[in-house]
């Protein structure tokens, strides 16, 4: 897929041989979370919230309640910055200096636009879920034109976008190479436990 | 421990019953993550960068390059919105609406400090890799002045900070619960892996 047009913002100063432009890289990455955290500017402060999204076609896709703060300001027009980071791993180097983290991130500047109307809200969650559970929509109870309501859903178009990654072991001095000091990587993943069945009421 | 007093903005107002804000809970959830996700606003524009964090006392301590846009700022007095998350679970409902995911949050505001001196350098990058990594600054080679002078530290005092959390299962309609649907709680958490030793040179 095509590399997205960097822009002032998005093009990664800070070691830029780890930077990726490409919509393959950040779908890759976007499709992998389900978590993101969303800043707004707010009478002048920055605010960070984690929410749900998933990427839907060229977009990234929220929703909460109608009363959600961040989805307001955004519905209101507020421009969003929308990062999503995987937390790959502990890089253990034999210097304190070269300790590092392998990670994979998408930073996200977008001005987004509320989903109107109850069937493109229930096909947008639908797709969400889909994005999240795959297969579970058509098992559950699907919302009530109530519910649907009550739910606002936003889609922020994937135009100015960035990912940055770093990946591998560490990167020692090499006269640090020498030291007696265990060096490598310790894995981190994000991974799923047992279910555990509700017992209903 | 005391609870902080909240402000207007750290004040939670969607579902309220999720908010804390006592240190002891604000400081359990710092205190078992190491990556934040810290918002500034430059230009007008939000920024949101993930890095990682470490509790040192009353304040949580950032670092990296001097030449770290979102360090120089918060140096430069910026404030800042750093947002702390642990994803504990898919919390999978008999119906779409009430799906929801466990967390546990924290979101601080505040203005940081640089710590300057390579002394107060030097013990701040201690306390912080002693927080993530137990015991091995004493096993690694120590910074180098010439380190110390390219590491930019801050730190922010704990002082406007709120904690949410979601637990437990799914919290179905009374109507729901009759429904053929598997519902419960798949939990989820960031676990090592086998360590990959460095091969060194």
């Amino acid at each position: 897929m095509e590399a997205l047009q960097t822009t002032e913002r998005t093009r990664v100063r800070r070691l830029p041989q780890r930077a990726a432009y490409d919509r393959d890289t950040i779908y890759a990455i976007l499709d992998t979370a389900f978590v993101c955290h969303v800043g707004i500017v707010d009478s002048g402060h920055a605010v960070v919230i984690p929410t749900a999204y998933a990427r839907v076609g060229d977009a990234v896709v929220l929703h909460g309640s109608t009363k959600n703060r961040i989805l307001t300001a955004i519905i209101d027009g507020a421009e969003a910055c929308l990062t999503v980071t995987h937390v790959d791993g502990f890089v253990m180097a034999r210097s304190a200096f070269h300790h590092s983290i392998n990670y994979r991130s998408v930073v996200l500047y977008g001005r987004g636009e509320a989903i109107v109307g109850e069937q493109a809200k229930d096909a947008a969650l639908a797709a969400f879920m889909e994005r999240i559970h795959p297969g579970r929509w058509n098992a559950v109870r699907p919302p009530t034109a109530q519910e649907l309501k009550a739910t606002a859903v936003v889609r922020i178009p994937i135009v100015e976008a960035s990912a940055k990654l770093r990946t591998g072991g560490p990167i020692d001095d090499p006269e640090d190479l020498a030291l007696d000091v265990w060096a490598g990587v310790i894995p981190l993943a994000l991974t799923r436990g047992t279910p555990i069945r509700d017992a209903g009421a």
